[in-house]
């Protein structure tokens, strides 16, 4: 078996107990070259501290969780939308990864119209662009799995991902590739194609999706192999479009967070091993 | 507010409760014109006095839930799915229904690979369409909600089901809309459009989708007006598809099924005419 671990990247939400530099820490010790870091881990450090303690364990930042919500109806709602995106193109910046995740939210409260909630996604896409790109940040939009259309992100293929960020340079706005949320679309293998033509797969994230769906439905994520995802053929349809670039870990799962960390990343990388790498 | 329930279906799985003799009863005392009776409760009934039973009522059937489960992986498997699917449609014309609903299935037990899976219904549709055919059946082909795509119905979008039902006439196979599993797609509308031109609006099925997603996720659907969907621009869609059809109101959903059966026709009666009959 290749053990290869040059392109794998924990997020640290799939280790959720660790502060950011004990998630540092553990990449370091477990071999694993780089890391996505979510903004609260990065805030929680302080910006500066983060950016320096990743950089001196000699690790990458494969991306930046995340910017979005970009739905909001009023005015007032909309500037802080756009505030706190600046704010993440510039901590992007500072930890010096050009790929910042925008989740790009759900209806507005009481909203039921899906039409227009689209829409104000699209017109503050237009507002964000130019500062992120200005900062050699793409902005990388992630479809989400259907279910969290309502609430979450109103991006739910691929294939809509990629015509929201038609309009852009493809330096600008890229789009996310997340096992978990695009495995079950009809049009996943003519969508990858096609981000591949298009040179926006911005990130590549693994991980599977469990049944039956937990509880509490954000927590189904599940380690490589523990689902119904077949790594092989979508790993190989994000191979063939051409990305070369990191492979993020992204794992909620109440047990997952209740292991020791250590052991989630030695599983992490033997479910990688056995079951992504072979077709990266 | 009009009210004209002369197109309003219960679903027999809204009122879990009630044998099909209850159902069809409280549809009678309602006013309720049509019932969409699912097999379990026919077969409870017998299928012959189910039959009489719905005929003496002065009911209509608007369709028989559900046929489908086409993914079995082995010939032995197969060959039981062609059989129950004969029997459905045997059940379909001694009801006096031509709309038999199919859920398609997910994957085999301990498979993952999804294009495989759906190739199979494919095949088995290609056995299945002329018998339904030459008893003057039509099958319903029903996208369900991606989050139910491994383990009950690979069919998640109205396009794949279009596309599936494409080799065969609009009269042999038709899709359905129902509102609880198409809502967030970014090609409802267009989709919906297409299968108007098409003529392959076979049924039109209303219900919420209710957050949070329950703990068992089937039990999701809920009341019109008690979660996210928008009837009215859905509504309009498929009334400006040419649909012109019965409407059933079908819901999963733990509170529904333990509160008394004719206060859930009521409130069933007063959202139908509140949020769904004005754009019908």
């Amino acid at each position: 078996m290749s053990t290869d671990f040059s392109r794998l990247s924990l997020n640290s939400a799939t280790t959720k107990k660790w502060t950011l530099a004990e998630a540092v820490d553990g990449c370091a010790r477990a071999g694993i070259p780089a890391i996505g870091p979510w903004r609260d881990r990065v805030a929680e450090a302080g910006l500066d501290k983060a950016a320096k303690l990743i950089k001196d364990a000699g690790l990458r930042v494969s991306s930046l969780c995340r910017g979005g919500f970009l739905t909001a109806a009023d005015a007032e709602g909309q500037a802080a939308t756009l505030a706190d995106n600046f704010e993440a193109v510039r901590e992007a910046v500072a930890l010096d990864t050009q790929e910042l995740f925008l989740v790009v939210g759900g209806l507005a409260p009481g909203e039921k119209d899906v039409v227009a909630a689209r829409q104000r996604v699209a017109d503050r896409l237009e507002e964000l662009v130019p500062f992120a790109s200005e900062n050699g940040v793409r902005l990388v939009l992630e479809p989400l799995h259907p279910m969290y259309a309502a609430d979450r992100a109103l991006i739910s293929t691929l294939g809509q991902a990629l015509d929201l960020a038609a309009p852009y340079d493809a330096k600008a706005v890229g789009v996310a590739v997340d096992t978990f949320h695009v495995w079950w679309d009809p049009e996943l293998k003519a969508q990858i194609e096609r981000a591949g033509r298009e040179n926006r797969i911005a990130s590549y994230q693994v991980c599977d999706f469990n049944l039956p769906i937990a509880a509490d439905a954000l927590l189904s994520r599940g380690m490589m192999g523990d689902g119904v995802i077949d790594f092989a053929t979508i790993g190989t349809w994000v191979r063939d479009a051409g990305y070369t670039g990191d492979i993020e870990v992204e794992i909620f799962n109440q047990e997952i967070w209740d292991a020791d960390g250590d052991t989630v990343l030695e599983t992490m990388k033997q479910r990688y091993a056995e079951l992504v790498l072979p077709y990266a």
